[in-house]
């Protein structure tokens, strides 16, 4: 899947960033305006916008939008809300977010979308006692221009001129004013932001605790919360079991100086307890929060998520259950415990942060007053400090990235294994794929919709054994629909597919044992030069990229320009990273690593990250083109080790042959050449022994080397 | 040059890095010290080390080194002054710097060579009333461990487990101690970090400005500070008049709402007033001081320098003189007149940043009590602003990094021209100088001293029209020694040059026109086929870097992995950045763009730039490689523009033949070999009418195409 978007994406405007925040979550946009450099961070998410809490795949025409109605009575509705008891308001903002910045997330939160009308996966909305505006990304600047009712104003981010959120509200707001969020959905880090800009023009922020108030309006209409239970991921493709991993992170604990930690993202919970969910399409996770003492964990989880075998493995692990509502308190009896606790303020919301940052100052005001004097200063130090003196009295926020990430993010032997196995099947079931569409469009002369190619990709992936879901929206797009990076095709509007366009593909499935994402390019006619001479310069940076060979820790970005400079020779690049984290049988965008010109993440990949290469081009009003392979960082044993280090390369995980036929091989070196007869070879070598008939022969011809060209 | 060090290089102990920092400038070491990652940053400066200020360029084996005697008499006579009246004192850190943070600087300034008998071109001392240490980098441990008296304790910066300068003071003191500083010595970014570390156990930084200490040691035996006379810089090279240059600068303070600049960095002035010095060695400068005002300008130097034509060319330009020591009381008069006064902290001294704070703080002072009250509030919101209003009352300081930097960085027509007159007359120079060498090595079975090796290339440059010094001491590495990336060859010590190992020599020249910095190997008998492996990939890198074709303003970090990634394959790296910024007939290493996994310096490179395209490997015991050439970064017109963006690439300014002896041809791709071969054929077009006889022929030779390898 497109690179352009990443998981913590909530971040409202943060200029710089911390040693442990994770920044490639953020879409930043740079530009000049006025001669002074300006940078303006939006949030930037995909939401699943089915909106669906469905356990089981649907095909993408099921999908349809809510047509909005009565904006404008919901508006009001709203409005009124800001003078509920003790509230005053002058202004309330709707972000994407659910309570734990997930990338995707179930219809209950959809809330920006039901407010606003506004179902793009990237926005947010702004009401003030006299205007709403509604903030959003260059994707979403046509469709939000349809879907947005008269009475809201579209904020067209990253263009110059126009502000962040917070510029905007600090500017129409007359000085102190107060502006309320719902503390869940804003992480620390975003609010205390937000908090800080406000601040300029003496506004207040205001955490309004009692309930959101869309939902007051949304009412009964509102989906219920996800209730699908929950299931053991099986040892076997975990590799690693709950105790041994709980065991790790107490260590992180004790040497960080911490007592606890609340984990929050869902997928890190998921991930730490062998558990997978059905809460929202597309990432096997359930909705939940996860506290883990140095001799306790405990699952905060509605339990009719909960089945019997589930209760046998928490059990097995040591690991108590309590309803989701209850985390706040335990937060709360932390703090009174003198907890020191791990706090990644970067995703964790504000609601939590302030619940146990409020329960320990109540903690020091109630010390007798000499030694909490001695106390506080103390603490104040330490706040943040690095190294923690455990023996230091009373509780203590630690704000650091949490640790689970990056162990998540290094895939143990078991999990690429069952990677490396879930991507055959997935080859097959694509290759399958391709020998349908091929037959119909160029032997049948049929033509379908885009959404009816992405329907049959989803029947022949169903077929797999352990197939679950897909791994996020397939994005289906024909001739100039491939050039939005995002497209996301509608049964009533969508174009077909045929021989006379290219035709992109980008989609995944999600395995008992894997997750998949591939993009593959394809003509079904004859391609023209253009679209030869763009194809071939995508390749050559998917293969620079492929064949680097890097010291261990090298930060992504540094070999961002790997995939770019074969398009650059021409003057052309594209407007997303080139690659993105992908879980194991988990979500398919995770950090912290990444492979970007979001040259602020500093994460240095390891061996045993998976990562996916994708460079593209995209040629508006015309076609898109990306050739996206998922990769296993590894260890690449070089004759030399240069310092000491190890030196990393990729092994390649996605099988799927790239069409010879949009090649210009005069443009080729014999190296780039080689490798892609070598790529082929290994796909018909892994992948025919899965499939056969018709199949068996177009995979045969579509790997077969295409001659070396000695002038290039 | 190799790239390792950067101007504006003073930084004690900065972890983050503003927007206006020149980042490139710090040497950092990251490393990992007990799981937690600590960066260091450490004063990496190279010193002239024969501390000449003189004006003519002189043989190495003129060269020599004051031997240490009398350490501890030193140390003692300086504890003494620790308790001088108004002082009490408890250390003194005695850094590299001059006043300006010049790179190469005045003898009368090096006071850390003095008071501990090293001689290195990077290190800080501090004395303090029972310890003395100073800290250095790896290239000096060993220098270091020699020259350090028995009082000395060396710390080896960027080893693990040693603290930084501020760091340890914090440590070995008890707390409330005094630190003193020479206020001039330290940038004020260097000293407010400083300061700020030292405040954590309570200890003071004190500004001593009632003369350096070390110089009341120094007494009569101080060398004096330069008087050498200042020239015009001719019209024809600097392209551009003084008053235009000043009118440009004057529009950068209007649009930043800015009445005036302190311009402290000696080739900002140099350039600002197309004037040369000859202060320093290499470095064609004159210690001074600028201001510049919206209606004048005010140059503060010894007056004794200024020759009539000088004088003629300033008033022209309606340049007043002040003498050098004004410049303080002129800083507190701008204050008493309530100036918008620009101060770039990353290179302007804390004495000077200070005397303009403390004298807008009387100003405030001295107001009538309701008035101030409002001028404060406003001044510190706007202390620091990027946006100023200009009708505020009262002064204001301006913290922004120099304007004339990036000014100067870009280089107009005429720059350019004499860039490339002066690389061929320097490319003839090599010619013949390698032709020398070569015939007395191997027709001659003649073997030289390294010295004698440099001195001689000086002899051949000195002919060429316009030569004025050389741009840094030259690098003479035969065999092992050219592993050692800062060697310096001595004439009592030094290696042979032979046909048996490989020879690196790293030098360049100050010419009317223009500056040059180019690095050759070669291998004057038979390489082994290691030394070929690595001279084939180092060249790799250099052509991959060379031919790269980007978008505007990207910064050149992006570009590094390009001279890296052939290396990287077979696990080999160096220890240098790639390419540094190179003045116009002005400093060989100026910022503030750079090409170097310094990640953190985003200064995006600009048509009219020069860097230096420098990669290298380098085998501890055994041989060093690096291929050097300038180059000027320009305008591709590439057939698209994707974005609306330009495309840059570079044109090579650096004519001299690449030994192809030491290729491994079968490792080079068809169009690396083409690259090479282009590139000879452009060396033997621009020098072959500059030479005659044996050189003529010897640049044919030199010149040839090799064949293309089909294969690769």
């Amino acid at each position: 899947m497109e690179a352009v978007i990443w998981k913590r994406p909530c971040v409202l405007a943060l200029r710089s960033c911390g040693p442990f925040a994770t920044c490639g979550s953020r879409g930043t946009f740079g530009f000049r305006n006025g001669g002074r450099a300006l940078h303006r961070t939006f949030i930037l998410r995909v939401i699943n916008s089915t909106g669906s809490g469905a356990v089981v795949a649907r095909p993408s025409s099921a999908r349809k939008y809510k047509r909005r109605e009565g904006v404008d009575r919901k508006l009001a509705a709203l409005r009124q809300l800001f003078h509920k008891p003790g509230l005053q308001m002058d202004a309330y903002i709707i972000p994407s977010q659910d309570p734990h910045q997930s990338e995707f997330i179930a219809e209950c939160f959809m809330r920006r979308a039901f407010i606003s009308g506004f179902t793009g996966s990237a926005g947010t909305a702004v009401v003030t006692k006299d205007k709403a505006s509604l903030w959003t990304d260059g994707r979403y600047f046509l469709q939000a221009e349809n879907q947005l009712g008269p009475d809201w104003t579209l904020m067209r981010a990253g263009t110059p001129g126009v502000p962040t959120v917070s510029e905007w509200l600090t500017d129409v707001l007359s000085p102190g004013s107060k502006v309320g969020i719902d503390p869940f959905l804003f992480s620390s880090d975003a609010a205390e932001e937000l908090k800080h800009t406000l601040s300029t023009k003496d506004h207040k922020l205001i955490y309004v605790y009692d309930g959101n108030l869309v939902d007051e309006i949304w009412k009964e209409d509102r989906p219920k919360p996800p209730a699908a239970p929950v299931r053991v991921h099986d040892i076997k493709y975990a590799g690693l079991d709950v105790s041994s991993k709980i065991s790790s992170l107490r260590q992180n604990l004790v040497e960080a100086g911490a007592t606890s930690i609340v984990i929050s993202m869902l997928d890190e919970i998921a991930w730490l307890l062998n558990l997978r969910g059905n809460d929202v399409a597309h990432s096997p996770v359930a909705y939940a929060y996860l506290i883990v003492e140095l001799d306790s964990t405990t699952l905060f989880i509605d339990p009719s998520k909960i089945t019997p075998e589930v209760i046998v493995h928490l059990r097995n692990s040591n690991v108590t259950v309590k309803p989701y509502e209850g985390l706040l308190l335990e937060v709360e009896r932390l703090a009174n415990c003198g907890a020191k606790l791990w706090l990644d303020t970067s995703c964790t919301n504000v609601a939590i942060v302030d619940a146990f940052h409020s329960a320990c100052n109540k903690y020091f005001e109630n010390l007798p007053k000499r030694s909490k004097q001695k106390s506080i200063k103390e603490r104040n130090k330490l706040l943040n400090a690095k190294s923690i003196d455990s023996e230091m009295e009373g509780p203590l926020a630690i704000h650091k990235a949490s640790p689970v990430a990056i162990a998540k993010a290094i895939k143990n032997g078991a999990e690429l294994d069952g990677m490396r196995q879930a991507h055959l099947r997935d080859a097959a079931a694509l290759a399958e794929f391709w020998t349908w569409l091929e037959t119909k469009v160029v032997q049948d002369k049929t033509t379908f919709t885009e959404v009816e190619v992405a329907d049959k990709l989803l029947e022949f992936r169903s077929k797999q054994a352990g197939f679950l879901d897909t791994s996020f929206d397939t994005i289906s797009g024909s001739g100039a629909n491939g050039a939005i990076i995002h497209y996301q095709a509608e049964p009533d509007t969508c174009d077909i597919v045929d021989d006379k366009k290219l035709y992109l593909l980008d989609s995944g499935g999600q395995y008992v044992d894997g997750t998949t994402d591939v993009t593959r390019t394809v003509h079904l006619g004859e391609p023209s030069s253009r679209e030869k001479e763009c194809f071939t310069r995508v390749l050559q940076g998917h293969i620079a990229l492929d064949q680097a060979i890097f010291p261990e820790n090298t930060p992504g970005f540094v070999l961002d320009v790997l995939a770019r400079s074969s398009l650059w020779k021409i003057g052309l690049d594209y407007r997303h990273g080139t690659g993105h984290g992908v879980g194991a049988s988990l979500n398919v965008h995770e950090g912290p690593q990444g492979i970007s010109y979001r040259y602020e993440n500093m994460t240095g990949l390891q061996g045993g990250m998976i990562v996916s290469n994708e460079p593209g081009y995209y040629e508006d009003r015309s076609f898109g083109i990306r050739i996206e392979n998922l990769v296993i960082v590894q260890d690449m044993e070089t004759p030399n080790r240069f310092g000491g280090n190890s030196y990393l390369g990729f092994e390649k995980l996605t099988f799927v042959p790239i069409q010879s036929k949009l090649l210009d091989l005069s443009l080729m070196s014999p190296a780039e050449i080689e490798w892609l007869n070598n790529y082929h070879s290994e796909v018909w070598e892994k992948v025919s022994p899965l499939i056969q008939g018709d199949v068996h022969e177009w995979l045969w011809k579509n790997t077969r080397p295409v001659p070396v060209n000695s002038t290039a």
